[in-house]
């Protein structure tokens, strides 16, 4: 039992998964047939979503101390307040809502060889919260653990026994990784990436696709949702062989940095130990405070007809709905929801140097954060809300962004409809001369290869950064 | 700024630390020389240390609501209590006094080149909890940050400014480690190696040391602190030359196999993506509530003669001490200390597998840790205090260790004199035949390369295994 094997190796893996990322797809071939399936999906998917107080919600109660509002059953999520404190930062301190979700829920997404192509299981999936109300591509399983232990009492979820019993599979993904550290209190999800054999197959609602079609489908608004995003961002997308088969595909200058940089052979400005000490010491350095504060008259945010919103109408509101759906596990329910106020951006500056694409990487510090820092896109803002701030607090690298004429990627992408109502964030890579000092404290040039490395490990990149990254690398091909 | 360079890689560092693994040291050569060294010191070192009720500490007052014991400036450490439960553990609650000490210190050795070879900067310290008052061989600095922020209005710590300011130095090692998560609440320290040039000079009370001597010094009782044992473990310690200049050395199968396991293309039971993996299903599975609790009348623990004592008469007392110093940034202080009760054994049972050495890895969960499950030895109790626990809590594994007459390592180290008070392990590496399933859920075979590539990141191995590892990886030249 002990004699060691060599089971499918990180670098067979990533072989692979490069074919699948330049394979245009055996099961709904190219992208169009994507849209028509979803086009034939959507007519007889339905789901209506209806604003409602958030003292009107039901199986929602107060905790009569704090205000805080959580589910009868004492699962799923709350919605609680924390009061946040950081010594030396612009704005030292604040008080707002926060969702606490304790529970590590499941991220999956199945994988089959099919003409000997990895192919990736995706779920067409309504949610709440999704802009349009529209479907999107959606992982072949998102549950939390009060789902998936039967607290709703609803249906059984397709394909869940392939991530609860993993061990003997092929396993190319499974890693704890952090969600909105603005809005979630230390909330963990387990991203995995399970490969089954020939006998599993879709069934209705999903479709195996390939990396490539994901790449392009990437940059359809709205379309690839945001736990899609994140569970691939994690599969490893580099190595020596992806880099040799990016380089060999025709393309400009920008595609062979590109390439270059996902292989790990190539120079960085930063060593990779050099890369984990800068974030040692930015994780050492920063002083977080993050208390539990009650909810109910929280300084600087007002509750008016059941809506709980700040003061200046900025930042989020914190909102409840109906919802009524078809094909659910549950066929309807009401939930409280974070509804953030405006569109975001989110961006990476990526500059060529010496033949390698680095990405200008942010340590950024937010309250739910489980371990105080994480590294984040170059800017991660929504800018309006700089309207009622200092304006030292305005992000840097923020106007050369929005002024940029070297735009490499740009769309619309929209955050987790389970939770947030039509929160969407401009995704945008942007090539740029700018430098950093190269003891910034707070940014570093990183290669995709440091990347790929860091993102084997929980809580190193954040999940704006993820979804960012999966946008740079679908460059290769689109 | 920004051109790629290629600062000195792991595989340069690992390479010339293997050299100082196998030098017997210029400065103080061989291990003769140390002693001569140590006992010089001891002659004109000088600590008292004096018991005294908890309640009698100068500068250290009572929370009122919660007996917390803590420092006046609010800053250093407090003794708290919380309420432990784990679901589906044999003992699925206790209360226990715990130390928070929220701060991240410094533990970091200097090194730089003697004759060619790396030497490590060793402070020969004396600590209140040093059993028998002995000086131990201490890391270059050990600070916390109240101590280097200057609170305790001590002298200035020698060294200290080659840590808070690393940059553009060779950083060998920066990480955050976690200590004891039975005594402490969530502690960590920044464990840092960085290389010096030419003119540092060892001051008094320090000398140089290669790898090599401290290799041989962990066999001696009580001599190489806990804090040395922590930042050497986290030096990169594999890797193909390492491999290969132990492989040369004459010596038995285990040598061989030992020399194998740190070697990256050696063969491993389970590839590191599958322990990654198996981390992430146990800290997933494990369901880990740890509340603060008033210390006042903490059910099971008495208050007698001002030491909080656990009824059983087992585990730890939380004391305090009355100490006078020479030659301490501080000459006098009171403070309280955590007391075990009895004598524990941390062991790694290891076995040859296919030729490489594998070392059996236990996931294990602390009331402490920050992320609920780090990689343990084999064995780390307490045996007797199994005597008032129920059976089923007896550690596997223990008794084979108890009986083995396959003993490559036994030794009697001490752990952090500073807040624990004749805190003694006994450090034991046996040879074994025994097996775990493939898929037991709380132990793996890993080898010494993995463990390698583990702690170049945080919480993935306990203090205990890192020692172990030491003295494991000491066995090369030994």
């Amino acid at each position: 039992m002990v004699a060691p094997f060599r089971p499918p190796s990180r670098g067979e893996a990533a072989s692979r998964l490069t074919d699948s990322l330049l394979a245009p797809g055996s099961h709904l071939p190219g992208t169009a047939a994507v849209h028509d399936w979803l086009a034939g999906l959507s007519r007889h998917t339905w789901m209506e979503t209806q604003r409602a107080g958030l003292d009107e919600l039901a199986g929602w109660v107060r905790e009569p101390d704090t205000g805080f509002l959580r589910h009868h059953t004492g699962r799923f999520f709350s919605v609680e307040a924390v009061t946040v404190e950081r010594a030396d930062a612009v704005v030292p301190s604040w008080r707002q809502p926060i969702i606490n979700q304790p529970e590590i829920g499941i991220l999956g997404i199945l994988v089959k060889e099919i003409d000997g192509v990895l192919h990736c299981l995706i779920q067409a999936k309504q949610e709440p919260g999704n802009p349009g109300g529209g479907l999107q591509l959606s992982p072949t399983v998102q549950a939390t653990r009060s789902n998936y232990t039967g607290v709703h009492r609803g249906r059984a979820i397709p394909y869940l026994e392939y991530f609860r019993e993993p061990a003997g599979r092929g396993v190319l993904v499974d890693i704890r990784q952090s969600e909105q550290g603005a809005w979630f209190y230390r909330k963990r999800n387990r991203n995995m990436v399970v490969e089954v054999g020939d006998d599993v197959e879709a069934v209705d609602g999903f479709c195996w696709l390939t990396l490539r079609q994901l790449a392009e489908l990437l940059s359809v608004p709205d379309l690839v949702n945001m736990d899609t995003r994140t569970v691939l961002a994690c599969l490893p997308g580099g190595g020596a062989y992806w880099s040799e088969a990016v380089a060999s595909r025709p393309g400009d200058d920008f595609l062979a940095a590109l390439a270059r940089s996902a292989d790990p052979a190539a120079p960085s400005v930063h060593t990779t130990d050099e890369v984990l000490s800068w974030i040692t010491e930015a994780r050492t350095r920063t002083e977080l405070r993050v208390e539990r504060t009650p909810l109910r008259e929280l300084a600087g945010w007002c509750t008016e007809d059941g809506v709980i919103s700040h003061r200046s109408g900025r930042f989020f509101s914190v909102v409840g709905v109906h919802v009524k759906a078809e094909g659910r596990e549950v066929g309807a329910w009401s939930q409280p929801m974070i509804e953030p106020v405006g569109t975001g951006v989110i961006a990476f500056l990526v500059r060529t140097i010496d033949g390698v694409l680095h990405v200008l990487t942010h340590a950024r510090t937010e309250p739910g954060y489980a371990d105080v820092v994480e590294l984040a896109p170059t800017v991660q803002c929504t800018p309006e809300n700089y309207d009622v701030l200092p304006d030292a607090a305005r992000p840097r690298f923020l106007d050369e962004v929005l002024r940029s004429e070297r735009i490499r990627f740009d769309t619309v992408l929209s955050e987790e409809g389970g939770r947030f109502l039509g929160a969407q964030n401009r995704y945008v890579i942007v090539e740029t001369d700018a430098d950093v000092a190269a003891d910034d404290p707070d940014y570093r040039w990183l290669t995709l290869s440091q990347y790929d490395e860091l993102l084997r490990h929980s809580f190193y990149v954040n999940i704006q950064a993820r979804s960012l990254l999966l946008c740079l690398r679908s460059l290769a091909v689109t």
